[in-house]
């Protein structure tokens, strides 16, 4: 064990360094996104679809080829698919939007609206319904997925609460899947709100590390079994498949939604582009090919998650927190000594690493534990994020000198 | 003159042709789209702009380069421009949205909120308003822009009007632009609501299809000089510029408002497409080419629009109807007789040549004297749009025969 002024020698000689590593969010490195490339000067004379100039409007929710190419990321026929444009992030701001000014929540305004927010969870997730002052309360995410029994008491007792947001697949930032019972209860679960509804962000589906990957029950299926077909709304990408901004976003639910989410669309917006939805079909041509792709990016990405968890035993073992070594999905979730959390990110920050701001995995940035730091282990070449753990370790440990004082 | 049994005659004869002609929509045809198809290759492997690798996230609201390219569109500084995804409708949809739900009309929901709509005008911004509960106040747009007079009686008069939807340049459909003394007047006349919004849709702004092109005046500027700097959102993109769903949106106010709309879309999106951005930008290289572009488009373009006036003056006459010319723009506006226009394009359509629904132009899709059709020349060849328009006008005639009686 070092002492304080060992560790604060240490921590100062890194800092002279002037390192300058962002490791704040979950982009993809160049070393993934060159996997995409070929589709730069797609599809070049190649503009019609079967039965579309995809250069020109309509259609609303996509083209064919691509609703085909895209549809068993969420586990949906191709006609159930709703393409949207580069965000999927925007289709689930839409369509809580949508819901709140035209649909079920339109009675519900205001204070009246809660969500259920799974901690540590997704910041945008947060920021959405912090900026539509809808209220947000806390339950946390276990090893297979939220306390269920909290989420049923929940929903059974308070009909202002309206939603919830799951990242149900390597989840963000945990890392975990939901198991088969979790979904299956949140299918059946007694909401005391009939307007309920699931915000499925499957943002990792098909994006596995390993060659023992997690997987996750379909919950639109589990839903029409239990007789909720409407419960829930699923949400995917491409922008951690191809590229970011230049992917395509898609979401999927039940067939009564779905109507009210084409007829909202169609007055919203022109649709998607489709150029860009034609230049994912001829790039990948089918599912399979898919698949085979994010193999390639796994083959880049796991060494870069193995080296963030050796370091982290090497240089923390047991005594300064604890960690998941997920089997898919873009981010490490470090669980610190309570109270240290800040401490180690302003630390690092200092030394020249960026990290995601302590807090941001809870709502309104506030962990109430101040333990939890979200590690994105994606962007840096693999020595760069060699020399940004060591210093993320040399700050844990110092943080823990300093707040233990 | 024709009789109603020779006209009947004739409109039989064309009938058993069996025509299928689309004229519903302003889309560009193929002759047109052509002229952006070196876009179908870029960026290939030139995918950094000076400081961002466009296949990666951020930044939210533009590459710089896209902003100086395309600010000269809406007469502003690149720093000013805000740049969307593929939609200009959607930034506008999200404009309201934003200002409904968390902005300056946050507590004036519902019934309380009211547009003023300029008739005829654009269907889609009226759908929005229907969508939205915006409640909507007609008054009629003459030949240099709306009826001064009453919208300034109005919005002096009622708390409750909130905006104004205009298209002030070749507006859609009548192609008129708004005279220099009608944007100073919007610009400085005094609203009973502090937070009275135009919603300045500039679609047109260098659509022209002469060498006597209208100009108009630049509405920020002038509500800046006015002390109104908060008074105006504008909007443009380049859809019938490059291609329709594949270019880009954009939008400009004030400094104030435009934190707001960031801040905002912080929350709502990972912003737009920077790919596709890079490639306008490559494309293009600078706005004198966006403006040779353009006069390649209007080569194509002004045949057809010439088109249309030929055969409406050749088969029609004084007695049927009255159009205008437009110098730029995508639509001729056409105002029969009173309680034609339902039957006209109802004769169309059975001859198989689809316009525009009669009523589109209007809130609600009523046109209280069903008189204004809107021609979209600007898809079919020339010779097709021969044809459509010789069915129009037999369709004119014998629509005035049938109500007559």
């Amino acid at each position: 064990m070092q002492n304080k002024s060992q560790l604060r020698q240490q921590y100062e000689q890194i800092k002279a360094e002037g390192l300058n590593l962002d490791m704040s969010r979950g982009k993809p490195g160049a070393d993934v996104l060159d996997f995409s490339n070929a589709m730069l000067t797609i599809p070049g004379s190649d503009y019609m679809s079967d039965s579309f100039d995809c250069r020109n409007y309509i259609p609303l929710d996509g083209i064919p080829e691509v609703k085909k190419l895209l549809s068993p990321i969420l586990g949906v026929t191709p006609e159930r698919l709703i393409i949207g444009g580069n965000s999927s992030l925007q289709m689930m701001y839409d369509t809580i939007v949508r819901e709140m000014l035209c649909g079920v929540w339109k009675e519900d305004r205001g204070e009246k609206i809660k969500f259920i927010c799974l901690v540590p969870g997704y910041d945008r997730h947060f920021a959405i319904c912090e900026r539509l002052s809808i209220g947000m309360e806390m339950v946390a995410l276990g090893k297979d997925g939220p306390d269920m029994d909290l989420i049923e008491r929940l929903v059974a007792d308070d009909d202002s609460i309206k939603g919830i947001w799951c990242v149900p697949m390597y989840s963000n930032p945990t890392g975990i899947t939901y198991s088969d019972e979790v979904v299956r209860r949140f299918a059946r679960m007694k909401t005391k709100s009939a307007n309920f509804r699931i915000l499925w962000d499957n943002a990792y589906a098909i994006h596995h590390l390993n060659d023992t990957p997690d997987s996750l029950l379909n919950i639109l299926d589990e839903c029409e079994s239990a007789g909720n077909p409407d419960r829930v709304y699923m949400f995917a990408s491409t922008s951690k498949v191809t590229f970011p901004g230049g992917g395509v976003a898609m979401m999927a639910t039940s067939d009564k939604n779905a109507d009210f989410v084409r007829a909202h669309m169609g007055v919203q917006t022109i649709g998607g582009d489709k150029l860009n939805q034609l230049r994912h079909v001829r790039f990948f041509g089918d599912f399979n090919r898919i698949v085979e792709h994010m193999k390639r990016l796994s083959g880049v990405l796991k060494p870069k998650f193995d080296t963030v968890t050796e370091i982290l035993e090497r240089e923390l073992g047991s005594d300064f927190g604890v960690w998941h070594k997920p089997n898919g999905g873009y981010f490490i979730s470090f669980d610190g000594n309570p109270g240290t959390a800040k401490e180690t990110v302003r630390l690092c920050r200092e030394a020249g690493v960026i990290l995601t701001n302590a807090g941001a995995t809870f709502p309104y940035n506030n962990d109430p534990d101040d333990k939890n730091i979200r590690i994105a282990p994606s962007f840096p070449p693999v020595e760069e994020l060699k020399r940004a753990m060591e210093v993320f370790c040399v700050s844990v440990k110092l943080a823990n000198e300093i707040v233990r004082q």
